[in-house]
């Protein structure tokens, strides 16, 4: 077990996250597991009243429970103790301009993800980051995970070889029925194109995948193929979303996520297969990893144990066999990005750093405007566009009849 | 178990299957495990010496091993106790001549998969063996699995409500490298267009996840958009095919077949969720079969076990817990087709065929032909057509920006 | 795949195993999957008619279809083509005076499991065949899984080094309720100690886990402390017994096996732990095989792939990844005896026969003798005494309050 | 997911969990995650350097590093601010001293397992704790996971009718080799009769798996036939302990835990049948629950899912799927204590506790002096003592030669 703590904590806010909310709770748990945050301060709802009795049941000052997240991060910055860093974890709609806020007031920025609505956003708010030198991490969580930055350092190590195929899927089934008509205030929002964006599941759980398989490959793609459906009645985003995928190198992608897929509680599975091996690992069983070498034997890797890379230890904290989770997935983000800051606050710069970044968050809102578009002409392969410049003309097909040679 | 045996034998031959095949060895013990045919008479490969040799082996008589099935068929049919059925297990290229030659002899056929190896003569011979009246079987053999076979009952009954999402897969990594080049006979032939057609991945094993997709959930697939791809230097087919699907009703499809997934033996797997309820199959645990319905509890469901239906127990020769497999389902295919036969011998019809007939051949060259189109045509959605008129225009698109609205 | 077959087929007699058994159908299957026998005479029942329907049923001469063993084994030794071989598949205590009849007429014996009833029955039968020279197979089946053979294999190989702890299991429920007082047949019997023996469970199902158990490690057992335990009320014979076992060399093992284990079907494991690796396999997930080696990464092996010992590739017919089963590992002892027959029939000797013979048998019947007579005296450490000596005293206590020196 | 925070934090103090130890972060985690408690003080060495640098590691005030947990108990009863909580965390033969001193200064006690190093030691600190009337939690941590509680409310339910047999298990391999000859304190001190007591593995995980049996089962174990083996030459405590149980009403048990079992990381796993139902739950796969109703099908149950018992989602924190671990079940051990000490601090009595208590501690040397004793008279069944009264005579053995029938 690696060592987390150097006995400095950093003052952490949070916008969003009151009462009623989810992922708000996760992430003061994914804080607070490893210790190296304090929250002292927040405006965790848009009602003033909810946001100053969330406050109180969290033991915060009431004199930092602000009624909005402009106030927070102007009177915060203004504290000789105020918060070094904020997590943002609203409804999608409310991302940008809230880390718009906090990046002016020179406050680090942890997002919940999507990062933004739009793409054009999207790419704003990330030159906003890049101008600013603060840290800046978008919870993809599921890159915490010991197993996944194993299969990463083992994709980089060349165990794979070239990568031919990537396969990677997350199900879940909570919103096989109308839920979003029955004071669900969870499936309210992200059914919501006002407050979600353009994708309700491809936006929701389809860019977790997506990173996913970017974070462990390495690969960008570079078009897609996507069809995006909605099969409840009434719901106004799609619901299920399946994708191909070209990624540069030639390797091709297969991504589905589905929100109506009955009896999945949250299955998230990456497969990548290249020349000289294939990997598969599943959030079901997370504590491990499967890697079979071309012409060889399938070898189990788990976590912490043997045969595991420095990255798989340096996430892990109890040893082998005991399982680690989601929630401790989460906390390596945290704790990693607190690294980040405590570099950043010590002057260091130019560190590995293998949290999610606002690029990321470009990257996944180009994946979900290019598969709605796409889905919205007939399949057609549509180029990703992660840059500002204007979107140049769809990249040529690529396969032929009896298969497409990739480059 | 339920008695597989009315102690008569069918009277049975071969074309095909001789000395280095793979596939007629195992089509020999499926049609011995239950008893229910005797192997008398072959055609085993298109060398005369070979053919003579492989006879002998399998202690036949050596006047019925004849040198080619054109000769067969014309002699055996001469013979007062001339083969009742044949078994066609060559390559691909070769099963229509032979199949139209043992239907005009009067001789049921059980043919290996894909069909033909165009949607024409598919079509030409499904056209043929209506007309006869005899019994044609098809070998796809996944659909012999006992659970395999529960899940179609399921999905009749009702289980799955209205059905909306299909994801199948096959994938191997038997091909990952360029085996045909190294004197492997089965990969020589699966990889030319020669002798396999226009589909190499997708003929050998994607239709086999097609026929089983159709198979459980008795849904037409009504268009595809595909990509093909060959990533083996070299070779002349796909080793790699995913594809979208849209189902009559609505529902929407996910497929992917692979020959170079390094590590994956011989994965196939199926799932489909509905309004009511989602299975989940794969060959690696065949025995058993994962049900959820909406709002419950995952059950495993088991061969011969508690909540087997009949087509289960029927399907089974042990007690659950022990298992059965690959050789026993394909056993099935083969005992099912031998009822079909002697019922027919009877006098009698109209029965409920479980095995894959004629029209899943040409079915799945329908799938080939428009994949393969749809690859060549940027992923185009492209319509399946399985009957024999002129081509129509292609289906309108069914998807808008945010999701489709399924009919 | 390896050819199972040189054209000769062994003409097999069948002694029980007519309506309503249950074993004597797997036994024809296996004998028939390979093509290595031709089932031509049989004394299927105690009741002549019934003899006689089931025998019509399988279509054999009525000739040849005898009302009880004695005359099947002197007839059929005077014909010219007189079964070679014969299956005994009644209830236990008719094991082995069949045995007897057919070994005094020559022929070779593939006899149920477990031999006899008794240790004193079961020495005199070994010596019997022993001084006929002819082959004696008994079916613990479990020994015939490629799986199984390749975990023996890698004992043998030195890589568990020294073996220190051997856990296997047989686990199932349909004994839960007084199904024998319900018309059970297989029930009725199984659970009377005239038909059964002194062992209900324990002679049913454990002698298979103490069999698989020796088999894979090679490692003869010395003593046992057991409890026997019946919990259906009215039962005659245990229906759970638990075992612990001290091998040769210093090994501890640990024995379960149940027939009131609600919920599992016939679960069998075997994991065997040594000072250099450990091994786990088990029935449910037959064609795999956990190993890791100490320090190193757990592997998993499969049939017929990749690290597949010969042994394993012998005992294999269909490419990795395609699901063998019990049939086949069933099968295997059927064929591995044929070969012994025909090596017999052409004069070799010496050959090393993977199946298990009747020494297995009185193994097990030592084990169930000393497991019930120390569940009788308080689990006192009892000695398996195999040879046909005066029983000796008790083996000597090794274990000390803070844990035996295994020597 | 529950609430598990009403505002109030309870000030801790540690004993142990400096510099090199393991369990000691494991429970300031598990006291972190939900943000029940404040680590304030500790005696975190018994080297008073090494203690005070811990200290200053983990933030704490230095006039609260304390150089003996003696001086720690009073001067933090002393405080107006002192310490209302006390986690022991040091090797076992220190567990009852501390503990004494914080039950005298009126601190509640978590405390590691086992309780102490004898039964006469743990009766006496039991009869303090009672008569204190504080909180005394001792940390059986599997206790703790979501799925294990909930097979406990299935038992209490009636799910599983009168329980027949338990089948409990922990095996790990960190101790196959002489690792206490190499340096390793954690090796060193476990395998240390001074410091663990008379057992070694049976103390460090048997006690485990047995408590994990009692708290599902709700069974108390009457007597125990046990083999503890040292299979590690020169070591000086078993590494290896196989054991039957008795249990009252009948119930018959096995247990095996081994530290020498090659490959297997930690596998912690419980099964448990009865005339109506059988459980079956690992913490390999800790988020679900197979239960299998007689004559029903299997049903997966999981973590937060559908079919969720009330104790299964007040000990979860995420929705379905996403898995929680290891240390979210110490966690649940020691959010439920903060609900005891609070409601202890509020006047509330007569809860109901589902953390393990001192009483499970007495309940485990019991076990561990029963089988040493066991072991060491040949396998003899020996009674299992937790009361303070004279050893009686053993329980008359209740098994005969063809299986004992349970009372």
């Amino acid at each position: 077990m690696t060592a987390k703590h150097d006995g400095r904590r950093i003052r952490l806010g949070m916008v969003g996250g009151g009462e009623g909310a989810f992922i708000g709770a996760v992430h003061r748990i994914a804080a607070r597991l490893d210790d190296r945050y304090e929250l002292v301060a927040g405006a965790l709802s848009s009602t003033p009243d909810r946001s100053a009795r969330s406050a109180a049941a969290l033991g915060l000052d009431p004199s930092r429970a602000y009624a909005d997240f402009a106030t927070m991060a102007r009177e915060e910055a203004a504290l000789p103790d105020g918060i070094e860093a904020v997590s943002i974890v609203t409804p999608n709609h409310l991302h940008a301009a809230a880390a718009h806020a906090f990046l002016d007031a020179g406050i680090h920025v942890v997002c919940d993800k999507p990062l933004t609505t739009t793409l054009e956003e999207a790419r704003a708010l990330a030159a906003h980051a890049r101008r600013s030198s603060l840290v800046f991490a978008l919870t993809h969580n599921y890159t915490g995970y010991p197993m996944v930055r194993q299969a990463r350092d083992m994709v980089r190590a060349g165990k794979l070889g070239t990568i031919r195929v990537v396969q990677v899927e997350y199900a879940q089934d909570w919103l096989a029925g109308p839920f979003e008509d029955t004071g669900n205030k969870q499936a309210a929002w992200r059914t919501d194109p006002a407050q979600a964006g353009a994708g309700g599941c491809i936006g929701d759980i389809g860019t977790h995948a997506f990173n996913l398989a970017a974070f462990v490959t390495g690969l960008a793609a570079e078009a897609v193929s996507a069809e995006l459906t909605t099969f409840v009645p009434g719901r106004r985003l799609d619901d299920d979303v399946r994708a191909m995928l070209r990624y540069a190198g030639g390797a091709r992608g297969g991504l589905w996520a589905s929100q109506v897929a009955v009896g999945e509680e949250n299955e998230v599975r990456l497969r990548v297969y290249g020349t000289a091996g294939g990997l598969d690992w599943c959030q079901r069983d997370a504590n491990s990893l499967s890697y079979t070498p071309l012409g060889g034997v399938r070898q189990v890797l788990t976590r912490n144990g043997s045969g595991a890379t420095e990255a798989n230890r340096r996430a892990s904290r109890v040893p082998a066999g005991h399982p680690e989770g989601y929630l401790e997935g989460f906390a390596n983000i945290y704790s990693d990005t607190a690294d980040a800051i405590l570099a950043a606050r010590d002057g260091l710069v130019g560190q590995d750093r293998l949290f999610p970044s606002v690029d990321d968050g470009v990257a996944g809102l180009a994946f979900i405007e290019a598969a709605v578009r796409s889905s919205g002409a007939g399949g057609a392969w549509t180029p990703l566009l992660r840059d500002a410049g204007p979107d140049g003309p769809d990249a040529p097909p690529r396969s032929s009849a009896t298969g497409s040679r990739p480059g």
